[in-house]
């Protein structure tokens, strides 16, 4: 899978595209990020990017001209919306408070292109003809404010080549994780068996395979339950889940009727 | 204000921590940001800080004593949790997909203490006991899974960073931007005035700043009221913003009989 990114700030990017799994990823052919300066893109003496904004206000806004350059050169003569002749299946997303909120389910439906395009904005803001005519999608990674979109941008890669096939050394962690089936997930032990005076859960030293995958299950339940109970109406529930839950709200009742 | 970042990835900090805000901020003394690598707090020839998961499974755990030990030698002879009497001023926060869902709330709560800790966990797991007996917080960005904790700890850094004095320019930036007014923000425009066609509102050429005002703020509620309605909810809302969204119903309603 192949990433175009643009930014003002290509150096931020390879620090952490040669940390760990994504470094093997990209040793190995799986993905590819191509890091493309936005100023490059610019012909005057000053390389200027950006300008006051129209209508007053403190911050400066990033011009519209640089940013249609460096994407329509990369990507082809001209982008997808201004020319829906053009190759439309390679997605321009701008990352922006503005967007729809990044989750595991984006991830996945990004994970299916073979190429996607990163638009970092400073978060002060882009020209509003970006928005309007270049790019075909907008993400948000939360609700707070950022410098600007190269965070966002590593995180979503990060995010999305986890769930190309092969980058992950073992098939099943991926699926395993939080938030990937849908509910937090069960607590990790490891050695010491004991430490300060803690112990691991006798059920995780039994060797009985099936009374651990219930634990698991059971605990992954009532932490999303207790911490994120808006996470359950997505989840993919079984009848034994559901008893489960039943019986979490009826002890919350109890609860709250005697505390 | 001091950030304690305990990671097994000190590498990937740097670069962003030299941009732009961050940098200048650094530069002033307004922040410091204090890299410590898990690894070092280690004993073992193989420097070992992660091991297998008790009760089988994909992944590998990261070990409590190295984490613990990295933390207390940083912080003070022991955690604020298993030590009361000690420093509990600190935030312990371990970044995790279980956490708290970090908005800017949750960044302007961080930015009132002088010193907070970071744990990146790998995303795989933390030992549980790292978890119940030293961290004191534990946030994650958004639910989507990621190999790490090390970028949402630079989010987080630079969301925070932002909202303490004198580290933004502009004394009125950070108050503008979306989410920070509890609103999308509205659209930006800078030169060209016309730009392949698609021109500025004229509004924002006119030079009255109580119309230029008033379509800004409409504009930052119709947005919200389309793109975000979930935010209005939380919004500081005036008279006149509250007849413009029953406006905006209005319309919806219409538009659906009417389609």
């Amino acid at each position: 899978m192949q990433f175009e990114v643009f930014t003002l700030l290509p150096e931020v990017f390879p620090s952490y595209l040669e940390t760990s799994i994504i470094k093997r990823a990209r040793e190995r052919g799986l993905i590819d990020v191509r890091l493309h300066n936005i100023r490059d893109y610019t012909h005057d003496k000053h390389h200027t990017t950006d300008d006051a904004p129209y209508g007053g206000g403190g911050g400066m806004v990033m011009k519209p001209e640089p940013v249609f350059e460096a994407v329509e050169s990369v990507l082809g003569t001209a982008s997808p919306q201004s020319a829906p002749e053009a190759d439309s299946n390679i997605p321009i997303i701008l990352l922006t408070p503005q967007g729809r909120v990044f989750n595991q389910t984006i991830a996945k439906e990004l994970s299916q292109y073979p190429r996607i395009a990163l638009l970092c904005g400073r978060y002060e803001g882009v020209d509003e003809r970006i928005r309007e005519e270049l790019v075909t999608d907008e993400i948000s990674i939360g609700d707070f404010v950022l410098t600007g979109g190269e965070l966002p941008a590593l995180l979503l890669i990060d995010a999305v080549s986890r769930l190309l096939p092969d980058v992950l050394g073992d098939p099943t962690g991926a699926e395993d994780d939080s938030h990937a089936m849908g509910l937090l997930e069960y607590p990790h032990y490891t050695r010491p068996p004991e430490f300060r005076g803690s112990k691991v859960p006798d059920v995780l030293l039994s060797g009985d395979h099936a009374k651990i995958e219930k634990w698991r299950r059971e605990q992954a339940l009532e932490r999303t339950f207790n911490k994120r109970p808006d996470m359950l109406e997505k989840a993919d529930l079984t009848k034994e889940d559901l008893k489960l839950l039943k019986k979490l709200k009826e002890q919350q009742t109890d609860n709250e009727q005697t505390g």
